[in-house]
C-alpha cells in the first residue's frame, strides 16, 4: 500500500461544492462591431439566467472576431474596458456566477497583449483573472496553421475560481491540450474545469469532445467546453459544439455549430459518487511518480502557482 | 517563452525507432487447465509471427481463469515456471519480441503473489517484468465489485521494455486508468504504450477506448491494449475490443469480443508528424507546473524509478 500520507480520501479534495445548473453559450453572430458584440452578449447572458443558469459561460474571444490581426485592435485594459465593465454589469443583473470567456486584454504597462478571461460573482465583482497560459501555434500542413504567439504574451499562472458551489478550475481552448491543468485543479478541489474555446474544423472532429472526455475521466470531475457559434463568412470557423461532460468521462449536453445555448446540472454527489466507486484518489503511487499538484499553491485572488 | 531548458525537440524525446508489425492476441479459451491454455497460447503466438508480426502481445493472465480465488492456485516463479518456460522458447521459436500478457507470479523468498508481464527478446531472453503498479479495487454497487489487494501484492517500479524497433512502455489493466505511467514513458521516448488488460462489461464500454485515445493524444505516441475473449461461462466477463490508437488519438484497429488476433502497422514517423504538427513536446510550461518525469531513472533492466 502507498504510505498513509498520500492516502486521502475523496471527501477531502473536493472543496465544499452544491448543485448547481451551468450555460454554456455557443454565442453567434460575432463581427467587426464590436458594441454590438457587446449588447448581444449581454442579451444572452440574461436569457441563460432567465431559464435558471446559476454560472454562464462563454467562447473564447467573444468580443472580437478571432484572429493574431484583430487582436491589436481589440485589446483593451481590464482597468477601464468597456467589455469588462459589460460583464460585470450583466452579472450583477442576471444575478449569476460568469465565466466570461476571453477578450484580448492590453496591459498597460507592457504594452503585453493576452487572451484573458475574467471571472465575476453574482454582485458584479471580478473574483478571477486568467491568460491563456498555453498559446495557440500549430501548423498542420495543407489543414490549418496559426501563431498566436506572433502577437499575445502567455500567463502565468493556473487559475481555480472559488464560487459558492464549489471550485472551478479554469482554462482557454488550448489550455485542454495540457492534462496538468485539470490534474492540478481536481486534486485541489474542483468540481468542474471550464474551457472557452474555439476549436475549428480540423482539431474540432479530432479532439475537441475527446480531450474533454479525457480530462473528465482521468480526474473523475465535470468538464465544459464552450466554444463560439460557426460562421463561415468569418476567418476562422469554429468547431461549434459546446459541451459538458460528467465525472464518469460521458457526455451529459451537447450541440451543433449554430447559436444556441447548452444547459447542464452539475451535481457534486456525482463527482463523490464516482470517486467511491472507482477510488483513483486513494490509489494513486505517488511513491512510484510524483504528484504535479503538489508544488503548487493557490492563493486568495484564484491563482495558483508553484511554491 | 518558456525557460530553453525546457525547450527539447521532439527528436531528442523519441529514442530511435523503426516501423513494426504489431499484434495483439485476443485469447480465447482460457480455461481451468493450464497447461492447455499455454498450448493453445503458443500457437496463437507462432500464428501472428506467420502473419509478419514482429511484437505480438497477449492479453492479462493469459494462462489462468481470471479472480483472486484463482490467483495463487495458478501462481508460478519466473524462475522455473512453465509458463515463462513456454513464453520464453515461442518468443525464440516466432522471432518475434513478446510482450507476454501477464500472469500470476508467486515470488518465492517472500511468498507474495503478484499480476506480473515478462517480455522477451527473439532470442528468448527475458528483457523486461512489469509487475501490475495499481490492484483493481473497484465496487460499483450491483455492477461489478473486485479487490484484487485482497491477494496480490503490488508492483514499485514503471517498466520500459527495449526493443529494436524502439522503446516500449507497458501497464496492466487498471494500470491505464492513472495517467502518469504513459505520460512518463512517452517523456522518457517510448513510441508506444502498451496495456495487457481485461475491462469488463461495465467499465469496458464506458472507459476502455477513451483511456487508450486520452493517453495517446496526450502524449502523442501509440497506444494498445490486448484483451482476453470474453468467455461467459468464466466467472468474470472479459469486454475484448483489443485496440490499437495512433498518436493522433484515432482508433486504427480494433475488434469485437470473440477470439482474434488485431494487427497494426507502427510507424515512427507519425509520431514524429504529429509532434511537429502539433508541438506539445515544446509547449508544456514545465516554468508553470512540474514536470512528473523529471524525478524519474530507467536502469537497464527495464525498470524506471523516482531517483
Amino acid at each position: 500500500m502507498p504510505p498513509s500520507s498520500v492516502l486521502k480520501t475523496m471527501s477531502s479534495i473536493l472543496s465544499p461544492a452544491s448543485p448547481f445548473k451551468l450555460a454554456l453559450i455557443q454565442l453567434g453572430g460575432v463581427g467587426a462591431d464590436k458594441a454590438k458584440n457587446l449588447v448581444h452578449t449581454r442579451d444572452m447572458i440574461l436569457k441563460a439566467a432567465n431559464n435558471g443558469a446559476q454560472v454562464v459561460v462563454l467562447p473564447e474571444c467573444f468580443n472580437s472576431p478571432y484572429g493574431t490581426n484583430y487582436f491589436p485592435q481589440y485589446a483593451e485594459t481590464l482597468q477601464d474596458g468597456e467589455s469588462v465593465a459589460m460583464l460585470s454589469a450583466a452579472a450583477k443583473e442576471a444575478k449569476v456566477y460568469l465565466i466570461g470567456g476571453s477578450i484580448p486584454e492590453k496591459e498597460e504597462a507592457s504594452g503585453n497583449i493576452y487572451n484573458t478571461l475574467t471571472a465575476y460573482d453574482p454582485t458584479g465583482r471580478m473574483i478571477a483573472k486568467h491568460r491563456k497560459v498555453h498559446l495557440f501555434d500549430i501548423d498542420v500542413p495543407g489543414k490549418i496553421k496559426f501563431k498566436e504567439s506572433d502577437i499575445l504574451s502567455q500567463g502565468d499562472w493556473l487559475t481555480h475560481v472559488n464560487t459558492k458551489y464549489g471550485k472551478i478550475g479554469v482554462g482557454i481552448c488550448y489550455d485542454m491540450r495540457f492534462p496538468e491543468m485539470a490534474t492540478i485543479a481536481a486534486r485541489k478541489g474542483c468540481l468542474v474545469m471550464i474551457y472557452p474555446g474555439a476549436f475549428n474544423l480540423i482539431t474540432g472532429p479530432l479532439h475537441w469532445e475527446l480531450l474533454q472526455r479525457a480530462r473528465a475521466v482521468d480526474n473523475q470531475m465535470y468538464v465544459a467546453a464552450c466554444s463560439p457559434a460557426r460562421d463561415l463568412t468569418a476567418n476562422y470557423h469554429a468547431w461549434g459544439h459546446s459541451t459538458v461532460v460528467d465525472p464518469k468521462g460521458v457526455v451529459i449536453a451537447t450541440t451543433e455549430e449554430s447559436e444556441t445555448i447548452v444547459y447542464a446540472d452539475i451535481d457534486p454527489e456525482q463527482v463523490k459518487e464516482v470517486r467511491t466507486n472507482i477510488p483513483l484518489y486513494n490509489q494513486r503511487r505517488f511513491d512510484v511518480y510524483d504528484d504535479v499538484s503538489v508544488s503548487i499553491k493557490e492563493h486568495e485572488d484564484g491563482t495558483a502557482t508553484k511554491k
